[in-house]
């Protein structure tokens, strides 16, 4: 889907030509980072790699964007010609998608001239904050139902039809099992999947007929709807009975409950079906379910085989936007980068200068033991001990040592504007997330209050920021 | 922007598919309805009339999307062959965009055959809970502002790329001023505006030469963001050296706050613009608004003249869903609309059965009094009392007469499949909900526990919801 250079927030098409006029050709490199986990989890899943790369590539202004441009009377004949041409043409230095992420640490780092940067600023940020909250929330759900499915249902209440595709794609991204929504299956190749309404069982003279005819047309896959009028009197009954029937064909019924209290209805159903001999009937429930409700109902024994989850998954629920931000880290002068810091009153939220790489250090059982931001130019020595500093109380720190394995994690993956890799699969993604979080403890896993990972500054990175942060004071 | 049908949930095709090879041709009502306020509000403000309408004109299947669903191996010929040549043909019923709305009334009525009306739920909910959801919170937080102008930033934390767009064209129905976005401002010919970065303050070498070069590049909107380093200290010291010199021109300088305490900070800075002779300078502010802050704020007398609102905005906040939902209403038996209902052992989940209309009243000074919903077959009389029935507690009623105005709510918009009415400018529907807010009490307005507005049963459509639900018991 090719995106209009447009989709920029004004500021940066003004502040763009200020640069352009002003001969403001030097190189500057941005990170992207966020500074606070959502959820009040323990991490996040990184996801839109792919998509903002693609953007990329292909961010571009038609005629019709120039025209309007010129309409609102900010912008001269110079600036409008340049971006007529207009193709990003930078360095972009990025985590894999589907890396396990922490907060401070840059996930993304552009390497352009302060003009292109700025462009991209808002499009780079609005990709990757609402896929990596998406994929986030996923993983979260996917962790609390403990193995069993969880089906993506929320094209109804998604924040628009993108809003919806990208969620469907980033929740796939974070674990779950297929999709409701046709389209994204089929843009994404996810597995789709549905039910019935309770529209299909009003139609119907009658539920037991509504449920017949279901199974009849849907043999492979007679999800009934069993809460329409009664559950327990009435939806059972008849889904048992239709069960009975599609028993002697060999095929099993599932039931869907989407109201009620779904441990008191599961336990009773489960039972109702094992003694009517349906004991390969399954369970799935929906209705506002987020991972908590999961977790407690999983936690609690609950017999219930597969989630479908709507609404928290493709918004995010109470959490509805991911905080990246995308600050300036170092800026060419005189043909050299020199690092740049915004400092603020709040001491937790002073950038961490300079061009930087992440190395994620392992401990002798293979477990992730700690993030370290060091600068992209100090060389790393396998073996060694290295002092992790707290990223804003610089008296607190401490030594890893013992480590069986560095790996960094930034990595260039656009040249010059071009793509260094082909786009990956969703199921490459997909189980990448999964590998990854195989790298860390349970602890930082937890639903509710998770054990804090810790992201730290090297020793250089540490005085970099002291001795900036001084200048200023 | 053409939509693709595969816009759907999967289950809203199967049971398509099931209603056409059964030769279920029957005609059917669906309400489309909400049952809670969001924001703890007191009103919704419709929104997303005009885009579903177009949706609905030119919703269909390409060859693609026929040979992906071909693929899914649950679809027989004869239904492909039925969807390739598939166009909307039913009736829709709505409010008109830009309505005062309340919970339990159907905002949105389709009557179309079972299979059509099947088909469009997934991407009606979608486009009127997002689009209805984000009016509803431009408006509070307009409201808050009390006459201040909201700008809308949300691009960077909206809910993907169409989220951010079609949050920019709901926001600016619900009130707000402009948009940060610039393809909203092209697509929708939306104000568009904005400031500066922190990126550009630290660009320059200083402070002051930053906010120099963009007064002298942008003196008609020179919006200097003051926080990069610190507020009170440099930012707003260098922001009045620049003034002045502006002042010469004859321009007055905006300056813009990201981070502190507004209330605090922008005491402090309107002072420091007054005494240094820049009374006309303005201060517009930003940082994780909402409606509830800006309403602190503005109680509390802070000298703010602009709110930036991004985030919150876009996606709503804690509350990022609207909860639209679409229940049959009523279905053709023997060439007549016999009323359906869904019985919930929750009462105030229970549908109101029938193909019904909404009528608002208005007292003597012409302020809204109470909506009733009726059956559309009951002949209004207007000058005779109406009683009006709690929709779950019957016993509850009271009366309304002497009032001046009677207006029914629903309206035909689509007569077998083509609109009857142009789609109608952004500004129109903007100036219709500012319009239709003054037909409310302030009571219902307010931010934070606001007064519930009555919505209420006639008696007729009592005493069929009464009739239905005995016959389920």
């Amino acid at each position: 889907m090719k995106r209009s250079g447009l989709l920029t927030d004004l500021y940066e098409l003004t502040m763009m030509q200020g640069y352009l006029l002003r001969k403001r050709e030097e190189k500057v490199v941005f990170d992207m980072f966020f500074r606070k986990q959502p959820f009040n989890g323990g991490y996040s899943v990184l996801a839109g790699v792919d998509e903002i790369l693609s953007i990329l590539e292909e961010f571009s202004f038609s005629d019709d964007d120039i025209e309007y441009l010129k309409s609102l009377g900010k912008f001269e004949k110079e600036f409008l010609d340049y971006l007529k041409t207009f193709k990003f043409s930078g360095d972009v230095y990025s985590m894999n998608e589907g890396e396990i992420v922490f907060p401070i640490e840059p996930l993304i780092r552009i390497h352009s001239s302060i003009v292109e940067a700025q462009l991209i600023e808002s499009i780079l940020l609005n990709t990757i904050n609402f896929q990596t909250l998406i994929a986030t929330k996923a993983a979260r759900v996917v962790h609390a139902a403990q193995g069993n499915p969880v089906l993506e249902f929320g094209l109804r209440r998604a924040q628009g039809f993108d809003g919806a595709l990208s969620a469907a794609r980033a929740a796939y991204i974070g674990g779950v099992a297929g999709t409701s929504n046709t389209l994204a299956g089929k843009l994404f190749n996810i597995p789709v999947s549905g039910s019935m309404a309770h529209s299909w069982v009003m139609a119907f003279d009658n539920e037991y007929q509504a449920f017949k005819a279901f199974a009849d047309l849907y043999p492979d896959s007679a999800i009934l709807l069993i809460d329409t009028y009664d559950t327990l009197e009435s939806g059972i009954e008849n889904a048992i009975k239709v069960g009975l029937e599609l028993k002697k064909k060999g095929k099993p019924i599932m039931v869907r409950l989407d109201s009620g209290d779904l441990f008191y209805l599961s336990k009773k159903i489960r039972k109702k079906l094992d003694d009517a001999g349906l004991k390969d009937a399954k369970i799935i429930v929906s209705n506002d379910l987020n991972e908590e409700i999961i977790h407690q109902l999983v936690t609690d024994g609950a017999p219930i085989d597969i989630w479908g989850v709507g609404t928290q998954l493709v918004t995010g629920g109470n959490d509805s936007a991911f905080g990246g931000v995308y600050k300036l880290a170092a800026k060419e002068a005189d043909g050299e980068f020199v690092p740049t810091i915004k400092v603020s009153n709040n001491a937790e939220k002073t950038t961490n200068p300079g061009i930087k790489q992440v190395y994620r250090f392992f401990d002798g059982e293979g477990i992730a033991a700690g993030d370290l931001i060091a600068l992209d130019s100090e060389k790393m020595e396998f073996g060694r001990p290295y002092k992790f500093y707290h990223p804003v109380y610089f008296h607190e720190k401490y030594i890893i040592e013992g480590y069986c394995k560095i790996k960094p994690m930034l990595e260039l993956k656009m040249k010059r504007g071009k793509r260094l890799f082909p786009p990956e699969s969703l199921e490459k993604i997909k189980n990448r997330v999964q590998t990854n979080l195989k790298d860390f403890d349970d602890t930082h896993k937890r639903i509710i209050n998770p054990h804090i990972y810790k992201v730290s500054l090297s020793e250089q990175e540490k005085k970099l920021k002291a001795e900036l942060t001084d200048e200023f004071k």
